[in-house]
């Protein structure tokens, strides 16, 4: 925090960065849109949720006063029309220097997101936790947004492979949790569900809170639930949601089709600012 | 691979390097003592390693000889006597950039090992997974050195808590499964044990296996096998065992003292080199 805006082809890190030889650090992932006026997206959510990450692994807390000023350092200098991502990343540090925590954000294009917007096909996946393995276990660093990310990348490949857009894990139980990188939201009898936090490790997704609490504040119930697979079929719709690529609706889970209201997913789609 | 050695606080990487943002590559660790000569432990033992690790994240193989060139021309520049570590590091690469992969090493001094060498007290701690969880799941990475790392040194702070030297993670079903950095070797009716790879994720040792395959030559017979800890009290004893830090007597686990035959370690460390 302190050397300002580099060119992007800059080397930053040291190979003993503890974010990068561990994975040990965390981040948080926040939309930026850039029209006549450039608007960030539930920053203080984010903020709050880096926050949280950061205390889940013993990091120091983040200077937030800080962070909003390399935030607006880096968006003076960005000007690309359009959707983009703004990461912001905490490791421990250089493991063999006394050089602190290594704090730093970048500012990329998103990715095209147009297709995924109309409906993706998911498969699921076992994650091989119990639904309750993160009750009393914080070494398992649940609902953490760690840079160790290497499953949930592998976990994209494997729907690569099997022709897929996206996968949803599931509990050892069989129960869904949520996407490698986006949250679960279900809507059944005019109310609004997703995953409970305690217990199953999910991320809490910003952007279903965001949409959670815009429902609740227009008279509609939301809750925390356990859905398995079967159970979608019932239901008026199933999303994944991303703070990045919006509010997916989701066509398919393993080969099975599933309700799909496109005017409901418009809505919630409006809700978060997509 | 063709840049050279560099001055230690040289900046290496990308902020988009997928090894830091995501955890998304692999490393191993081998140990080096320097002497009279500068000796590699189980160089090519720990390239293959590597090189498996590489494969289940579906990276290109590593060029063993261009590795192994790198390698020496690291040590060429390390005359530090005593114990170092040599660690390999290999990442998808810089996400935006059409780099390839990064490939790296690094080599620095070995943290101190002496104390532990004469013996550990660990606790348990459950990793969530069941001891079959990996079986057919590709996507978790069990058995992968992975760069993912977060929850392995969340648990050596965990430990640090406890007040204790080391983490023994079990599954979920109650069974003996590794340290973070070390395996689990156990002595029991004059034959040698350690946990089984497939299905319990658990990283192949190569130091367990040089020491199993000194056994076999010797005529002792070694096993896979599943332990609980209260197996343990009525074994001759059970040993972590790190490339790096060497062969190390569990003293204590839970708070329940183990055997321990300090004859039967000095013998296990020396034919692992130690």
């Amino acid at each position: 925090m302190g050397r300002g805006v580099v060119a992007p082809q800059t080397p930053l890190m040291l190979a003993d960065d503890l974010g990068f030889t561990r994975g040990d650090g965390c981040f948080d992932a926040v939309r930026v849109v850039v029209g006549e006026t450039t608007r960030v997206d539930h920053l203080d959510r984010h903020l709050a949720r880096f926050a949280r990450s950061s205390a889940a692994l013993d990091l120091v807390a983040p200077d937030a006063a800080a962070w909003r000023e390399l935030i607006a350092s880096a968006l003076a200098e960005w000007a690309v029309p359009g959707e983009a991502v703004l990461k912001l990343v905490r490791t421990r540090g250089a493991e063999h220097s006394d050089g602190g925590l290594t704090e730093l954000l970048t500012i990329t294009q998103a990715p095209d997101a147009t297709a995924a917007r109309q409906g993706v096909i998911a498969s699921t996946l076992n994650r091989g936790f119990a639904s309750d393995a993160f009750h009393a276990a914080p070494w398992l660093l649940g609902g953490v947004k760690s840079l160790s990310y290497a499953v949930n990348v592998a976990a994209k490949r494997e729907a690569a492979r099997r022709g897929v857009d996206e996968v949803i894990f599931t509990s050892s139980d069989g129960y869904l949790l949520e996407a490698p990188t986006a949250g679960l939201l279900v809507a059944a009898d005019d109310q609004l569900w997703t995953t409970p936090i305690a217990g199953t490790g999910v991320l809490e997704s910003v952007t279903i809170n965001v949409i959670m609490d815009s429902a609740r504040a227009d008279g509609v119930r939301t809750h925390h639930a356990l859905f398995r697979p079967d159970d979608l079929a019932d239901t008026d719709g199933a999303w994944l949601v991303s703070a990045i690529r919006g509010v997916l609706p989701v066509l398919e889970v393993d080969g099975r089709s599933l309700p799909h209201d496109s005017e409901l997913t418009r809505h919630l789609a409006r809700t978060a600012g997509f």
